[in-house]
């Protein structure tokens, strides 16, 4: 009956809890009780009828549980994987384009504008808040070319908390806007002293890699500096196969490579850290050439709808055991909310059912696991977050499904997974009631940021 | 100088307003003065600088004017053509099921529970709220069989103050829900009780038009009471050409008929006065007879993308000069919102070109006038709403881009047109501070509804 020596538990849940393992798309926990340390881990995840040996062993008096609502759950946080930073301050705006003029007339220009730091302090500001309210607990950024307010969003980052990767774009060919690229020298140069972490590979100027850095302007293989939560990894992620103009200009720029994915592959820039953007005109071949290097692919079907790109289609993606999770793709997908990537995955899959291509569609269930255990998967870190697994830190979404103003009704017929469906298709950042990362809660804001 | 005799105004307003004309699918008109007057009707829509002659004209005085801040405008009130008001307790959820079986398993069991005036008065109540609340001053309402919670469904309106139609359910031959269906004697009698309007070619029951009043298990010729709103019209609404399954059932069942449409029309139910939902497979030569008869299509593409029914091509329904506005078909669309349907329907349109059957998709712009005038059109009220031309009711949103919780962020260099642009992409009921319905303020909502 001795206490224990460790420190108490900074958090004891006492509700329902609803993620995603590997072998079950969604599991609902009703009556749980969940631990996390003072490290952010979670330590236990039992029914509560175990509360009472729990106690004993952590600590912990049933005084300090949280006692959830029947309106309540917790989820696991929402993981982005592909964001542009800059491009929030458009999002919402100006999609009327097809992706290559997309980029020159709206896209090259803003992004050309974060060299000015009050600016980019502004709109990197906003996208943080605006995402980490919307349940994004951790985001693959894309920056600018900008080293210095590219450091700055890492450090906005910091301060409020949201877990993430922060790429520095590298461009040194872009003709179209003639003041937003640097030499080649200024690139390697810029991106080494950024985080130290360059990858010789990208930024040694044979053409093949340069355009592989240039792919939409953006970084094919961004060098990342260390940000609060971002670990000491050298971190690749571009785009490719985005539509079928920009598949035909690489065949065309580089016809002795057997496919798009292997011009990256031959130039050593798909790895097992490797997140693809879209690939929504990926062969078999080169979806078994992902497979085999551990790369992951990011769908982003906002984006690919309102840019008219293409279609991934998810399912054959997951049969070649290709990592893959959602990206809201900001902002060439106008919504920076993951909630928006889960529905408009939905879309895409059920239009492949129109299209005739699959039989049958994702369920709801699998596409939530895409956006959580699918996403870390993708990133590298489902050994850290992506469900409520012991051992792994407590990123989660408090969810109010009875939240005032809530969007959605609820009846008194509806079962806890009618409610849940609903939040998922109807909810928002209402139904968002506190936002945690690695145990510390960040939304509701704290008065210092 | 002499006072008008005329009774005074009942609203003044000095701002922005954003409307839609045939000649040109938006207009934004800045510095403007619009007037209504006691019956609701818009009586002047002039530049600001005509202030002074319109005050002596229609006696108002400075004071009287209601200044609109920067971050304001007026919009035309959202037209929702295709509705089912008793589906709406089970919106955004069970989408997971093509349409049939959607219907047979989901569908027709929960509006057979329409009987008990208790769950009918719920659901019907918070779907006015919820479809006033987000915009829409005007709904195409399906119902149920059941004259009297259809009944309830128009006194519900009638207290909110929307403007509807409401159509009771026709349905004698469904054979998959026992308990949910009427004898053709019962339906006739029921149907001219409800309305004293019921259209005979419907309801006397030749095998035709009862597989057109079955259609979907809802009324193909819906018989309609009066409500608060409802004019003295047998207005006629149904479904045609939904899904690619549903189109060969019909070929078989009647196969002495050219088509869906003619089986439609042959038996009278295609008029000016038809609304027909979705139409995703309707041929030229169908839509070429709707063009003859003044029928009009309702475009559903949230039903039409989540139960993988088909995708509309938009611009070949304008092309045959045939009226169409959008609806969110409550519940097989999950959302009750118009802005949904907006959205929904500019990635139904992107689809299109990604599919490569259009070079060019619809603009934003051209989508807002489908929402508002051409919904106005569909439904033959286009002399009374569907924009702000003088001599029309006025049915507006007052929308602000910067409400507190608003859903999206404006930067310093936004223009107007950016910021209306990320309403109609991002917005929510948060931006829409006010709607009104012929004049009269309905939303927020009066203490006493
Ligand atoms: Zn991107
Ligand atoms: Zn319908």
């Amino acid at each position: 009956m001795s206490s224990p020596q460790r420190p108490p538990l900074a958090h004891v849940f006492r509700g329902t809890f609803v993620h995603s393992r590997l072998s079950v798309p969604m599991e609902i926990l009703h009556g749980h009780l969940l631990g996390v340390d003072d490290g952010g881990t979670i330590v236990f995840l039992e029914q509560a009828d175990q509360q009472e040996q729990l106690a004993k062993k952590w600590g912990f008096k049933t005084s300090d549980i949280r006692e959830l609502s029947h309106h309540e759950f917790f989820m696991p946080g929402l993981v982005d994987t592909h964001i542009h930073a800059p491009q929030y301050s458009f999002a919402g705006t100006r999609v009327d384009l097809p992706l290559l003029q997309w980029l020159t007339t709206y896209t090259f220009p803003t992004e050309a504008k974060y060299k000015d730091s009050d600016f980019a302090e502004e709109v990197y500001t906003r996208v943080v808040r605006r995402t980490l309210k919307n349940g994004t607990t951790t985001a693959c950024y894309f920056a600018s070319i900008h080293t210095d307010t590219s450091l700055l969003l890492a450090e906005i980052i910091d301060k409020f908390g949201q877990r993430a990767f922060v790429g520095k774009v590298c461009m040194d060919i872009n003709d179209t806007v003639p003041h937003y690229k640097e030499t080649t020298a200024d690139s390697v140069q810029e991106t080494e002293s950024s985080g130290n972490s360059c990858i010789p590979s990208c930024c040694t100027a044979c053409a093949v890699s340069l355009w592989l850095c240039l792919r939409k302007g953006e970084a094919a293989a961004s060098c990342f500096g260390e940000g609060m939560f971002v670990r000491k990894l050298t971190e690749r992620q571009s785009h490719i196969s985005e539509t079928e103009e920009e598949v035909k200009l690489v065949e065309n720029m580089f016809p002795s490579y057997q496919s798009y994915t292997e011009l990256y592959d031959k130039n050593k820039l798909l790895t097992g850290k490797t997140v693809m953007a879209h690939g929504c005109y990926l062969s078999d071949e080169e979806l078994e050439l992902f497979n085999l290097r551990g790369s992951a692919v990011a769908h982003c079907p906002s984006s690919n709808f309102s840019l008219s790109s293409g279609i991934l289609n998810v399912q054959k993606v997951l049969k070649h055991n290709v990592k893959l999770g959602l990206g809201t793709d900001v902002a060439g997908g106008y919504s920076a909310s993951m909630l928006d990537a889960i529905r408009k995955t939905m879309m895409a899959s059920t239009t492949l059912q129109i299209n005739k291509v699959n039989e049958r569609g994702l369920t709801l269930k699998e596409v939530f696991r895409l956006a959580t255990l699918g996403g870390s998967q993708a990133l590298g870190l489902d050994d850290v977050i992506g469900n409520f697994e012991v051992g792994k830190e407590f990123d989660a979404l408090l969810i109010n499904t009875k939240a005032s103003d809530s969007p959605f009704d609820l009846f008194s017929a509806d079962t806890f997974e009618d409610s849940l469906e609903k939040f998922l298709y109807l909810g928002d950042d209402r139904n968002i009631s506190e936002v945690y990362v690695a145990g510390k809660q960040v939304v509701p804001f704290s008065s210092s940021v």
